[in-house]
């Protein structure tokens, strides 16, 4: 170090480090030397702009200094070029080239760090912090040498130990090899490459190039949706969603997998399907967002165990029967090409989340990373309702995970008025306990149905069905106003008092609409309900007993039915156990956010396997507790289990309670032809 | 422990290790805990017949103790049914089944030994120690059980970790995978796996299986030969060789590069072509020996740098001009896949040895392994003579490399009467110095010209020119007969003495036959050898110099025409440096043996990228002294260098250096000519 007179003080906010440096230091080098988490793309060479600051002008009591941008040397140059170019504002300066000359006090913007954070819209869950498995690092390579005749690639290497500090790298894509050298040549030796984890030359390109993207996909039965992410911000610049086309091999999983158990080699029909659509949609979100296809480098795929072994091209039929056995339950990495993938880099490596269970696949991985029950004291449920409901349970010192067979009930097959969410739907509906008159709202329309305007709306939209989300509030408000019994038998005594209790014969029905379609709730939409909601109830309460716990703490919803469904309803009707209903979430597509986080840092990739080693995994199928859950949770909104919190906010439940009988053993034949998954 | 008396003594030879073990252990696993080395791919279940070991009898004082064979259990069930399959010598027992009765010595055969050593031919190269980088195992793996849902590939890896002691193995090539599952149940939860440097898995297979197999290959400009090797005893199955097929894209490198230049996308036709030849010829090993291509899994590669990066798939233009620079220096491992190789399995990994300079290729690296100059004290001297030569100089504490620009001349192009070793090429010979008289020997006869038998046996083969290696023979004795002045000029003065020497105009030759075909040598012919050795002799030179040593302790002449000559006529001709003729070897094709060591040993992989890393590489064209050494080194054997050690064996040499004045400055615009290389 050169005299204390030629040196002077810099410190760094937010971070707080500070340090001594000699007079002429370059900011960004201060910065590096005190492990402040500055970005930088070209290395220092005035030309990524990411490196940016501001002076903070001031007396700083903290630091005991006066910082003020004269003690940093004046705008040069490079800077008042990459104004021209790209734009700088005029507070802010490269830190490349700002010179230290006196003692300064410097803001780091979060737009200039590497690790900054991408906020995340819900309170209740955290940021994602910026640490992309693609690294792009501009490097100005040594022009070869006869004296000493490295390979291109090992003089590439030693510039990126040298002007990067990255060490330990020794590989690179064969695929890349081949363009190295003209890729040097036609960059004049300055190339930027993109390295994977650190370890692995994945791409490279003559001159600067500062954008690298990467896709997180969520590849569900029915829909798959992507989501092209900048690698740089996290910020998402596209997405979008197609229907899985595998849907004419079948509508649920099922009947894919006997597809394929009865057409042998069949599974390379479902396997090219689902890929082809990826590639698909990998396109349009790349062409609607204008970036290069080239730039796309890195993807992350969340899916159920099924879609997640069709996408990696191996058959499922072990996941067709007991015992359920998974290929591989481990994160995976690959090529793109390994996936056919052909509409991205074809050096972008593709990780698939690692599966939990033959029935609980890298979906589950992904809604366990966006919600971070391990890192929280609270007891959580999670509960992601499909074909099947996902269902983790736990807290930072123990995590379960079983999926229950709920069936295609909650999606609104098997109901007779049901229909999938659309104008027209039925999604919002209240009974007056007294005339048992209905006002509802449909999709499409803001008023109630017994609002003014409501009418000619309606009139326009159709009143068409009820949608997934839908029932749970009719047969919620039903039971409410006494027209449901506890044991789920319509009350046929209150055809008496209402016209809208009709008899079908042996059962009754409750009338919502009867207009151009005749709009009802019979008794056997009543029991598919009943059986959905009591297998998904059955599975949170076989983990409770196995986490040896009587309440949970707190109740996230994941998925598209978990968005749109009132909590109070799928409470009311037993769905999910008791809890204060300020405590229930709905996390949207927390799939598809465990991609994206699985995209944006790196590490979670392997927390997440480390999780998902030390989840217990239950299979509901060999649990006899199951059973007797199940016949319980068949009542609504439960047999036995009491629901204090929620009765506090619903009293008109306690009513329901107290009047009805408890359920005894209704339905049992029919229960247990769906019990047996086999 | 238990008791002693409940234990007994074992101690195994030849490693001498002993230890006390519990009455009733298996002897392998005595070994195991030992640490002796004893092969197993079967695990200790009596099906491989790996560990088979032999009792010793009789009283052995060093370790105190009377062994017995009845001091072990005796042959049971299995070892009976091993010995119905495959054969058991009465003496050898499979150590997983014979049980520690008693106190024993075991002998353990070098054939049960994991790494065995396989015994080269020359005394004076050390044996390859059996480690191959594709090890089999065989593994029970439990089955999937739904209250403990792991994968298959999970449970997998817990079988290696058990039963194999395989720790850190996390990773599975995704065809592997995508078969891994019907290989589980097709061998009932029994397979047999590959694993490719602890790392990876790469292949699996039902049940039991105990071969993999493993080609070494050498890709030279004009001929590839390929080794095909068992990868568990080192044994050479098959080798076979094939004409490279890029001939027809010019005979050398040179105009091979040419074509790419003057062909945009040309080298696309190179590379299919060599990849295409190393396919075939895999095939032909394959078929020939009669192993299944799915069980080949491993390949190593050397070759000059232009073919190591045709093979590779990289466009070797920026080879063909100064600064020479090689798209990478260093060994690459990647799929057969990957280098368009479609006969072996397809997960079977491919390792190139790395390059040490631009024209000095893999095959020099792969020489390096063969002869481990870097494992000896001596100073040793490595020639591989081809186009170029290449040239490596060196001892334990430091190596040199180089290549000298010998041109084609040693293949025996540009001399008149020059041909390729077949039948009628002479490839011996001597001259009377008094009659100047010459006797040979051609190839298919082993009678000498004056020779009874010769006649007849001439008649039939035709004698039809004069090989490479018969050419060095040739001069040699016309030199050691003053037919040749030292300066290189045929003795005109002779042609009064001897019809023989006979005048062209200006220059002379010296007749050897007259017959169908008329075989002389020529004034030209001679100059063309001189220029090659002075190119040869000067790189050697110039590497003394950077070595700064006067003479070699040891000479390997490696590769086809090293293997030919004769040393002694190479050095009264000045191609090597004087050494005693004793000390000079002919490796054959080394490069080839490196390959091999590389395939049957994974360490020497880590060694040979080492030892490339630290070798002072040395750039004859930039080098002010190569030229110096190239003008004296006209002469015959060389203008200053003393040849003490060989006039002493030769004396006749010394004759002709006190007769002969110095050559001075002959050719020198035909030298300039032929050294400049760009």
């Amino acid at each position: 170090m050169p005299l204390k007179e030629n040196s002077a003080f810099v410190a760094f906010m937010p971070s707080g480090r500070r340090g001594r440096f000699p007079v002429g230091t370059p900011i960004l080098d201060c910065a590096r030397q005190l492990g402040v988490d500055i970005d930088s793309v070209c290395g220092g060479r005035g030309i990524c702009g990411r490196c940016q600051v501001v002076v903070a002008e001031g007396e700083f009591s903290k630091h005991g200094i006066q910082s003020s941008a004269t003690n940093i040397s004046p705008r040069g140059e490079p800077e008042n070029l990459f104004d021209a170019r790209k734009g700088l504002a005029p507070e802010r300066r490269l830190s490349c080239h700002a010179l230290l000359w006196g003692d300064v006090v410097i803001d780091v913007p979060a737009s200039s760090q590497v690790h900054k954070q991408v906020v995340r819209k819900r309170a209740e869950v955290r940021d994602i912090v910026m640490d992309p498995a693609i690294r792009l690092h501009y490097c100005v390579v040594d022009e070869p040498d006869m004296h000493n005749p490295l390979g291109d690639f090992e003089r590439l290497l030693k510039a990126l130990d040298e002007q990067w500090d990255v060490k330990g790298l020794e590989e690179i894509d064969m695929r890349v090899l081949r363009n190295l050298q003209s890729a040097l040549r036609q960059g004049d030796w300055k190339v930027t490459v993109a390295v994977h984890r650190g370890l692995r030359i994945t791409a490279v390109w003559p001159g600067f190039k500062d954008k690298a993207y990467g896709i997180a996909l969520d590849i569900g039965s029915t829909t798959i949706a992507a989501h092209l992410c900048d690698l740089a911000t996290g910020e998402v610049l596209e997405s979008d969603g197609t229907m899985n086309p595998q849907i004419r091999f079948g509508e649920d999983l099922m009947s894919r997998v006997s597809y394929i158990m009865m057409n042998p080699g069949g599974e390379d029909h479902l396997i090219e399907s689902v890929r082809r659509a990826v590639s698909d949609l990998a396109k349009d979100v790349i062409d609607t967002s204008g970036v290069t296809p080239d730039a796309v480098l890195n993807m992350t795929v969340v899916g159920n165990p099924i879609m997640h072994h069709l996408f990696l091209g191996i058959n499922p039929i072990e996941l067709g029967g007991a015992p359920f056995a998974l290929a591989t339950s481990s994160g995976m990495t690959m090529w793109a090409t390994e996936v056919g993938l052909d509409t991205v880099n074809e050096d972008a490596r593709v990780y698939m989340l690692p599966c939990i269970a033959g029935h609980v696949g890298s979906d589950t991985a992904g809604v366990i990373l966006s919600e971070e029950p391990h890192l929280r004291d609270e007891m959580t449920l999670i509960v992601d309702v499909g074909t099947n409901a996902e269902i983790v349970l736990g807290n930072r010192y123990e995590l379960l995970a079983a999926s229950s067979p709920t069936g295609p009930a909650f999606e609104g097959a098997q109901i007779s008025c049901g229909q999938r969410a659309a104008p027209g739907a039925i999604e919002r509906l209240r009974i007056d306990p007294e005339t048992l008159e209905p006002r509802f709202k449909i999709i499409g329309c803001d008023a109630w149905s017994n609002e003014d305007g409501f009418d000619v709306e309606a009139e326009r939209i159709g009143i068409t069905g009820i949608c997934g989300s839908g029932i749970i509030e009719v047969l919620g408000e039903m039971l409410l106003a006494g027209i449901l019994r506890t044991d789920g038998t319509i009350d046929g005594a209150l055809a008496a008092r209402s016209a809208r209790v009709e008899s079908d014969g042996r059962t009754f029905s409750y009338l919502i609409h009867n207009g151009e379609s005749r709009i009802s709730v019979t008794q056997n939409d009543v029991r598919a309900i009943q059986l959905a909601k009591a297998a998904l109830y059955a599975g949170a309460a076989l983990l409770m007993d196995k986490m040896a716990v009587d309440h949970v703490d707190r109740i996230v919803l994941a998925g598209a039915f978990g968005t749109h469904i009132d909590p109070k309803y799928a409470m009311v009707l037993g769905m999910i156990p008791d809890c204060g209903l300020d405590r229930v979430y709905a996390a949207g597509n927390a799939a598809g956010t465990g991609a994206r986080i699985a995209l944006l840092n790196q590490q979670s990739r392997d927390d997440i396997q480390r999780i998902v080693k030390t989840i217990t995994k239950v299979e509901t199928a060999v649990e006899p507790r199951f059973q007797e859950h199940f016949v319980k949770a068949m009542a609504l909104p439960h047999a036995d289990a009491a629901y204090p919190q929620l009765e506090a906010e619903v009293p008109e439940l306690t009513k329901v309670r107290m009047l009805a009988p408890v359920l005894a053993k209704a339905d049992e034949g029919r229960r247990r032809r769906r019990r047996s998954r086999a």
